[in-house]
């Protein structure tokens, strides 16, 4: 039985590299590894102790649901303003929730971002490893930055570059290895 | 003529320690400083490009008109997660957009935060500076980091901490120095 | 047997009190646990890459091999300017070489730290764990963040504080478990 | 008369790509700017307070004078380890002492820099504004970030990459801008 991996691409536009970085991966993933997109990240309301406190909205709960019962959690964010996405952020929030008691606690997480610039998510992912250290275990190398993003997928969205689909399935091994260890 | 501050919390909750901060901030305001807070942080939408592209949301653009018109910003910020709330950190995607040309920048901006424990919103900082620094003046010293709000405002959400009071001050005497030397 | 852990102080003052934690951190050690630590902090020269391509300086050489013989590794570092003191950036950019093959490569590492400021080292640590993913496995929680630190150690240099004890002590079991993880 | 710069190279390495850059940016400067390039890092001690409080070393004392008389300062910054060089931020610490007094402080500085691999000094340059923020005026933009930097030196060590000269041109025109800001 493959290790369960839920997907998650920090970007809500129609054709994100992001999204296709993650459609890449499922592509790739190699048999250790089942890898299922979380679909409904522009579902989750802004991040509201009030709300929270009248119980969890349904697209929320449904987060956290996913991140439970995963074996590992794979994320593909962009770089919004030398930081990750406040959408992909907002999330993290909920799911965190109650602190302590985070619905991604000791589980392990890899992180990939691609930009259309030279930039190559390299602060989105600082940014990132901040946010998510305190809970859960991130998995620091092979990194997967990806920079000019415009240059490596084809007009139907589809990852052609060989190198980075090399890097990509390096990546994905390393990962199944890194879930691995914390899981039987 | 007092210089123009938009004020912004990042915290929905109501009873949010940092609401009550940016109060503060505006009842100790000096005579150079006229702080006005933002009141629809709630009514912001997730940052969809998609969206973006089709018009912009209303509550939006009334969030980059007043950032426009201000002669600086204050920001209040909790700590989710060891950092920026991703609530706040949305706003200011849309408010960054387009690239080069966000509504803050060259803004002289302002920050400070609340929170209940020991952290003191201090990672909270770090990354909203990271994502701030790329277009805005951001006031360096002195800092307002305060730990344990609960013990340092009343029932009714004042702050009473003579000592927070007294850095609140001195803070927003340098403030209106930061924003003078980008202005007139 | 314990598992065999350096000690590493980041600060070449005699009274640092990041050597008297490192100190306390022994006197609390767990029985899975034996910190010895590194001395010879103050004779690592400068970083060069020409003076390494001429041959290793014996201290170098020294902390490299004690790094590399460990089972795990126990930092306790200063703040210096909202950062990692150079003394001990510098001690870990000549283990770090070369590239890939860091001393410390795939080791559990833990970070502590005091300050005699409110700061609680919250910042160095973070520059600390930016510097050190690349290579090895840090431990996330529980954080030591000793602030105030004149009022923990007595005036021989002995953390008297309960508080502050019981939290090393707890840290200290998490790391135990945390090193047996990547051992045995 | 021109602004007066100190320019640092933060390695020691003989063929070091940012003391070539540093000498782009001296060859390059603009009529307002005077850069004259810190030649003493490899003197400087590792920082010790106890040393410190026996009197400054002279290499120190020669460092702190230099920034204290010149109008703003030029950093040229490697990446190790995700970071800022050990030796660079040994040096930053000797200068920033005594506490709120920093010889660098109120200073206008600009930060550039170049890496052989692809990371840019990206996160360099993050680690460094951590460490500078609290005492000096940081230029935010545009941004030197020179990836692959053996492909844009000749064998002697010029600068010859048609791009990265308007780039470093552009930069230090902003910089030229941002000192006179802060003097005049």
């Amino acid at each position: 039985m493959p290790f369960s991996v839920l997907g998650i691409a920090g970007s809500l536009r129609t054709g994100s590299y992001n999204r296709r970085l993650l459609a890449a991966a499922i592509e790739l993933s190699p048999p250790e590894l089942a890898i299922a997109p979380f679909q409904r990240l522009s579902e989750i309301p802004l991040y509201d102790a009030d709300l929270e406190a009248r119980g969890l909205p349904e697209p929320v709960a449904a987060l956290k649901a996913a991140m439970a019962s995963a074996d590992g959690i794979l994320i593909a964010t962009p770089e919004y303003n030398h930081s990750v996405p406040g959408v992909l952020k907002n999330a993290i929030d909920w799911a965190s929730r109650p602190a302590g008691h985070a619905a991604y606690g000791g589980k392990p997480i890899g992180i990939m971002g691609a930009t259309p610039g030279n930039g190559a998510t390299i602060r989105a992912q600082l940014a990132l490893r901040q946010a998510l250290d305190l809970d859960a275990h991130l998995m620091a190398a092979p990194e997967v930055l990806i920079a000019r993003a415009g240059e490596r997928f084809d007009h139907e969205g589809r990852l052609v570059d060989a190198t980075t689909r090399r890097l990509l399935s390096r990546f994905l091994a390393a990962f199944a290895g890194w879930v691995a260890r914390f899981h039987g």
